[in-house]
């Protein structure tokens, strides 16, 4: 995988949540993933095809899912709730959204599915062995998500990197 | 969504089971998801993009999971360890691309991501609330998978049902 990738999904993580959640998560260090690292208790997905094809996810633990949506939304949620679903499946879709149109300024069109909402706990989100994923963490408050981004150029020598 | 989107997936299905995994699973009655009737252990997800955007995913109990995987590598399985995420991240690979030709000498063009398998017990999978997502059940020995079908056109007038 390309990381001149990865950029474009932090930029548009930060500018989504900044915008719509009025958070500044603190970004750590993206690594590729070679395990089990990055989960949550409510991830969103979503597909891309085009320059690359793969998928980008957003894996949030609980706590940070409900603070992030609650501000989203100018309410308090306690729990993961189906508005907490259709903004997290919202989150992807903005990441996606926003990466794309970075892409686009540097002539890199991506065509963009739906979201996919995953609700359980503790979950791990896993690609297949031959494509590589980047994790980014965010730190919240006290609590963390990640994004994973999984692309794969038909021709990208760094698609056989697990 | 175009309920004629269904069958596709459905033959691809059983077609990639019964010759990779030689299983032969019974097809349940397909139904519109209305909140969180489907759901799994193991599951994977892959997007779509062309003439309609969307995903498929396929959801296994773990038990179903580790049934057709065993099947499938020719190798007596007893968890979820990596070949079983690979083989099932291959399964909706197989789903997608099997539809994706059946679609074509439709003359309908589709555009496939790479999957994202989701390792979690009794995770739920759940699209987003202007999506409608038909869920096509199956059952194998005395255990249970469903395919999930998401798609929208954008100009679907069925895109607005829950």
């Amino acid at each position: 995988m390309n990381v001149e990738f990865i950029n474009p999904f932090i930029n548009a993580t930060i500018n989504a949540l900044s915008t719509m959640a009025s958070v500044m998560p603190k970004r750590g260090a993206p690594f590729v993933k070679a395990g089990d690292e990055a989960g949550g208790d409510i991830s969103a997905v979503i597909g891309l095809t085009g320059e690359a094809n793969g998928w980008v996810a957003v894996c949030f633990k609980k706590e940070a899912a409900i603070k992030i949506v609650s501000n989203m939304i100018g309410e308090k949620k306690t729990f993961i709730d189906a508005d907490v679903r259709d903004a997290v499946g919202e989150i992807v879709n903005m990441i996606a959204g926003g990466a794309k149109g970075e892409f686009a300024q540097k002539n890199l069109t991506f065509k963009i599915a739906i979201p996919t909402v995953i609700i359980g706990e503790s979950h791990i989100l896993s690609q297949k062995k031959d494509a590589a994923c980047i994790v980014v963490p965010f730190q919240i408050e006290d609590s963390s998500f990640f994004i994973e981004v999984c692309l794969v150029q038909e021709k990208d020598p760094a698609a056989g990197v697990k």
